[in-house]
C-alpha cells in the first residue's frame, strides 16, 4: 500500500471472536476481595501485566508510572494496618443498616493474595512542561489510571483476579512504601489467581448499589440534553 | 459445583487465541489525530462502546460519568476555537527545535472525526460519602478514567480510533458544554473510523520521546529497590 508511511500500518476492525474476547475482559473483570488462591504468580505472567500497564496511554508519551511489586510479609503487615486504620475511620461515616453492611463486606486481600502491587505517578517525570499536561497537570495521574485499568483487563484474560484497596491514610503508603514526595500513589493492588468470579460487581451482588441505567447518563451535544435513547 | 454460591461463578484463563486478542488490542492501541475517516459510526457500535465504559470498576460502585456525544458543528467549532487557543499557550511554553517539533505535530482531530465524546466525573454522585472514596477524594475522578479506557479499548477491537484532547482551558470546555460546578470533564475525545494506525505511539515516530526501559520503572517492596529484572 503505497500510500502508508512506513510508521502507518492497516488497522481493520478485529475479528468476531477477537472482538468478543475484548468484551469478555471488560464485561467479566471484577474487584476481587476474597477469591485469591495462593498459587504463586509466574515471573512470565507478571512481566506480561507489567508490559501491558506499560503501554497504556500517557500524556505526550511520559510514562509517570512505576510499578512496586510487594511480597515481603513484613511490609503487607503493615500495609494491612494502615487499612485497618483507615477502614475503622470509613465505618464510623455511615449509619445503621449501612454501618451494618459496610463492615460485614470484605474489602482487602492484602495477605491473601500473593502479590500487591502498588502503581504510582512520577508527577516530574519528563521534566516541568509536557506536551498535552499544559492546561490540565492532573492528566499524569489520568494516564496512571490508564496502565492500571489496562493491566486489570490483561490479569482477567490471564485467569487472575485485581482489587484497588483505596482504603489507606496516603501519609501511611508513602511511609511504608519510602515514596519521595513527587510521586503520588496511586493504585494500591491485589493480584492473585481466582477460580471464580462473581457474576455481577461484589458490591451489586451484596446489595449495596444498583448498575445505573445507560441511558440516563448519555446526553447530546451539551449537559442535560437527553433524547431518551443511549446515543 | 456446590461450593459455589449463586453470585460466583468459575473463572478460567482466556483461551490462548482470547488472551492474545486482548493483548492485541492492549498493544495496537492509538491516541489517534489524523487518521480519522468520515464514515459515520453506527448507532449500536457507539452503544457498545459506551456500554464498555460504562462497566468500568467504580469506587463503591459509584458510576460517576456522564457520556457527552458531540454531533453539533457548531459546537465542535466552539471546542477547536479553545483548543487554538490553548495550543497557541502551549507552544511558547517549548524553546527552539522542541517549539518547532510542537507546532508540527497535529494534536486533534475534533472536526475530522465525526464524533467527539465527552466522559464526565459527578463528584456528587452517590451522596457525600462514598465506599473506597473516604481517604482519597479523587478515586472518583480515577474510576471515570478507568471508563475511559475500558472505551478505547474496545473501540480499536471494533475499528475505531480514539484521540484524547487535554490541551484546553477547563473553563472554556465547562462553558460550550454547560457543565455544572459539580462535573468535572475527564476527558475530551474524538471517535472515527482508521483504516490505519501508527506501529508506535505517534510521539515516539516522529521522535518527541522514547519508551522508557520496563525494567528501570520496576521496584521490590520499596521506591529504589530494583533488582535489574522485571520482576
Amino acid at each position: 500500500m503505497s500510500h502508508i508511511s512506513a510508521d502507518l500500518a492497516q488497522a481493520a476492525p478485529f475479528s468476531t471472536d477477537d472482538k468478543e474476547a475484548v468484551y469478555k475482559a471488560i464485561f467479566t473483570r471484577r474487584d476481587v476481595r476474597s477469591q485469591f488462591l495462593p498459587r504463586a504468580i509466574p515471573y512470565e505472567i507478571l512481566n506480561r501485566l507489567l508490559l501491558a500497564a506499560h503501554h497504556a496511554p500517557s500524556v505526550g508519551f511520559m510514562q509517570p508510572w512505576n510499578f512496586i511489586v510487594i511480597k515481603s510479609q513484613e511490609t503487607r503487615a503493615k500495609v494491612k494496618s494502615a487499612f485497618e486504620k483507615a477502614n475503622a475511620e470509613a465505618a464510623a461515616l455511615f449509619k445503621d443498616e449501612r454501618k451494618a453492611l459496610y463492615s460485614a463486606i470484605k474489602l482487602e486481600g492484602i495477605k491473601q493474595a500473593p502479590i500487591n502491587l502498588c502503581i504510582t505517578c512520577d508527577r516530574e517525570r519528563g521534566g516541568p512542561v509536557i506536551l498535552g499536561r499544559t492546561h490540565n497537570h492532573d492528566t499524569d495521574l489520568y494516564s496512571t489510571v490508564c496502565a492500571v485499568q489496562n493491566l486489570w483487563l490483561a490479569a482477567r484474560a490471564e485467569g487472575l483476579g485485581v482489587g484497588w484497596v483505596s482504603i489507606f491514610n496516603e501519609t501511611d503508603i508513602r511511609d511504608i512504601l519510602n515514596l519521595p514526595k513527587h510521586v503520588v500513589p496511586v493504585a494500591y493492588l491485589c493480584l492473585g489467581y481466582v477460580d471464580e468470579l462473581y457474576l455481577k460487581p461484589e458490591l451489586e451482588a451484596k446489595g449495596w448499589s444498583s448498575r445505573l441505567d445507560l441511558q440516563s447518563l448519555v446526553f447530546h451535544d451539551r449537559w442535560g440534553e437527553n433524547h431518551g435513547e443511549s446515543v
